[in-house]
């Protein structure tokens, strides 16, 4: 690569991690209405960015929801396109009192960078916007044309994404798309993703008497709403770990025999996982290793439980309500609106006509898989290698990225997940953090990507 | 009886609620370090109603908490003691926009008397008050010696009652305790209670990982501690309601045929206790009347429920730890330590080692029950007869009233629980009231039981 941007890169670090802090501070947390205002403030520095980097053409699109920002740089149409796509929205900080410093004063601590959404996504989308600044400041033109596709309602599950990309085709078309939201497989070892799951999230409330009852007077014979619902949930898997959902396998995809060979060949330790979560063994459904488990196997979780008292000491009450949320994770060829259907069936028909039963679907989307001898991915893994110095390694990733299953739905297009984060980044969790190694080396690694997409690709093949 | 008692009782109506309201104006809420002042001026009213009576003896026991009320009239040592035992604390008055007159100005409408504790239970040891005043008032000695313990703790769980009845064994020592501080079964309907719920109350706390994790990444490899908490639950259960826990019905005596019989002559809907609580059906242990279920069978109710995300939307968390409160309710002659123990001991079996479990016990009591055949029993039941001009009822209760197990464990003394509350009483809800006929018929009874008792024994026997 051109020595020159080799020595802007060198030379732009502290620059550029101060430009990352100021997106940083701005607490975007999708989901809340407190912070509408901060999303807004987010989703200007976003485009102020971009206007910063030489992007002559940027715009903020209004939805019913938050703002998706787009910015693009179309040198020559006879160039491949690419076009990166990242959220600059964040998940809740609760619990707030285990961070370590507040999650809006962006903190360095032994190579890391602390903050909620250094990791996901904040710091990663910017890494491409860093390397594109790399290229606009030594050089007239980029190698590819780029386009950046950022939004602001990741977290909450991209309710207008796919809305805006269906009315937006011809604005977004490209060759290929680059995200940057998921992890390394360890510290320092460049990943491309090659699978994802998919998800359905369900609230389910369960109501018993009209009022709290004073459990003396009323125990053993009023229909306690907490006792159903643990009775339901218990019921969801069976003592091999199999979901009970009747048909709920029927479209799982087996692996095959190379991904397992793939798998078992990665540097991962059932031991260092145990001791990294923090949880004395691994558990899961039969016959399947920890990674099968996490990647290619659908699973099913408790993510919250809330019923009657809750505070210090004892209260003796019969609660009138009980409520959980339990979301379900997908592999292909699992379609999350059929499961959806066969999870609200199943559970209507397991409840006891003794209470209400109420089952809020709160969101979801399908898991996706590509092609591993795939160009751009090619190309990707050839950028990482010079940028990391090392051969990167091909996994899936056990979370969901709806939008990846969007853009080839609708746009038919490849998908190259290209993650900067590492194993240990506590995304959705207290003291989130980016290693800045890898946010440096990811610069360098896009900013080779650009150069090996246009040696790569003339065309866009179907995956 | 005396004719001239009747008469006295029959003029002294309005004196009788004039002097009880005196006592309910006093806000002597005890929970509130606001109203010690009250507390200790509405302990003072009620010793200066004892010498207005024309009791000799009474003492202001200072407690570390609020002060012990103490009178007697022990004329002939050779007579029969009954004490009576009450409480001049009241629950606090939230929400107070719910009630249609000022909680501590008593307002008389449509027979009944409105204020907080007009029948919890101010209203209800006055009834004793009363009796023993037309007596000593009409004749130069009482049928019985009396005694009165009048706490101020009660509606904080008598932290100090315990540890002042050990002491005070020499001045409490009586034939029969007689506690007026329950409902009636139906209005109008006189009974006697001869039965409570014990309880053994427990937190439960299951840890997974060390932190919330983000369930697409580590879903279906990690131990969900909302997962276990559910499974170990919904165990504790079998479909027919039954209580798993081994040995948990080991000592539970069965009901008599005369129990049964009794419960099912009493005059309970299951109907209209399914409108009243709200409820679509009844449920409980199979073979069980809702009755049976109520009063006379152990049963487990989870009290609350906590874990991971709860609030509006979803979050795709793994939660690192779920929480549960649990109580059971127990009959005669389960013992609540044992039962503890053994509710430990199968949970920590059950406990998959995956996790790790801490179960604290919050608290506890013994069930309570009375032989039906007991002298001072019948006596109460004759002069209940008398007072309300009908023949009482036998009843239990699923609650639980802790002196009641303390009378007994420590001076192994028979309890009658008079009660002269309505159903639709409001004790611990705004608008609490006392019906003035169970009040003036409750003064008769009392009266009555003065005369029966002497009548009826002459020593205690064991029941």
């Amino acid at each position: 690569m051109n020595k020159k941007i080799l020595a802007f890169l060198k030379k732009s670090r502290k620059k550029q991690l101060t430009e990352l802090c100021q997106i940083l501070k701005i607490p975007s947390i999708s989901s809340s209405s407190l912070h509408w205002k901060s999303i807004k403030d987010c989703a200007e520095a976003v485009q102020k960015s971009f206007i910063q980097i030489g992007l002559k053409k940027s715009i903020i699109f209004k939805t019913s929801g938050h703002p998706i920002v787009y910015a693009e740089s179309m040198q020559d149409p006879q160039r491949p396109t690419l076009l990166f796509y990242g959220h600059y929205d964040v998940q809740p900080v609760d619990p707030l009192s285990l961070w370590k410093n507040d999650p809006f004063e962006p903190t360095v601590r032994k190579g890391e960078i602390y903050a909620r959404g250094a990791v996901d996504d904040k710091g990663q989308f910017f890494i491409h916007l860093k390397s594109v600044e790399a290229y606009l400041s030594t050089h007239s033109s980029l190698p590819v044309n780029v386009k950046f596709l950022i939004e602001g309602e990741e977290e909450i599950g991209s309710p207008h994404l796919e809305n805006f990309i269906q009315r937006n085709q011809g604005l977004l078309s490209c060759n290929t798309v680059v995200i940057s939201d998921t992890a390394m497989f360890k510290k320092g070892l460049p990943t491309l993703c090659y699978g994802l799951r998919g998800l359905i999230y369900f609230q389910i409330d369960i109501e018993g008497p009209r009022s709290d009852l004073h459990s003396g007077i009323f125990g053993g014979a009023v229909p306690n709403p907490a006792e159903t619902l643990v009775r339901l949930l218990a019921s969801l898997k069976n003592s091999k770990g199999r979901i009970t959902i009747p048909d709920f396998y029927r479209n799982v995809k087996t692996l095959t025999p190379i991904e397992k060979k793939e798998f078992r060949r990665l540097p991962f330790q059932n031991k260092q996982f145990e001791r990294e979560t923090g949880i004395h063994k691994t558990v899961g459904e039969q016959g399947y290793s920890t990674l099968e488990r996490l990647w290619a196997r659908p699973t099913l979780e408790i993510n919250g439980l809330s019923s009657g008292f809750t505070g210090e000491g004892s209260k003796t009450v019969l609660p009138a309500k009980a409520m959980a949320k339990v979301s379900m994770r997908l592999v292909p060829d699992q379609d999350y609106q059929k499961i959806g259907k066969l999870f609200e069936k199943h559970l209507k028909k397991l409840c006891p006509d003794t209470v209400k039963i109420k089952i809020m679907n709160l969101h979801g989307g399908n898991p996706w898989i590509t092609d591993l001898n795939h160009h751009a991915l090619a190309a990707a893994a050839q950028a990482l290698e010079q940028g990391f110095g090392k051969k990167p390694v091909f996994v899936r990733e056990g979370g969901s990225i709806p939008v990846v299953a969007i853009f080839e739905r609708i746009m038919n297009l490849p998908v190259v997940l290209m993650g900067f984060g590492a194993p240990d980044e506590q995304a959705h969790a207290p003291n989130e953090k980016l290693n800045l190694q890898h946010f440096y080396n990811g610069i360098l690694s896009s900013a080779y990507f650009l150069e090996k997409m246009i040696l790569s690709q003339t065309e866009t093949s179907r995956y």
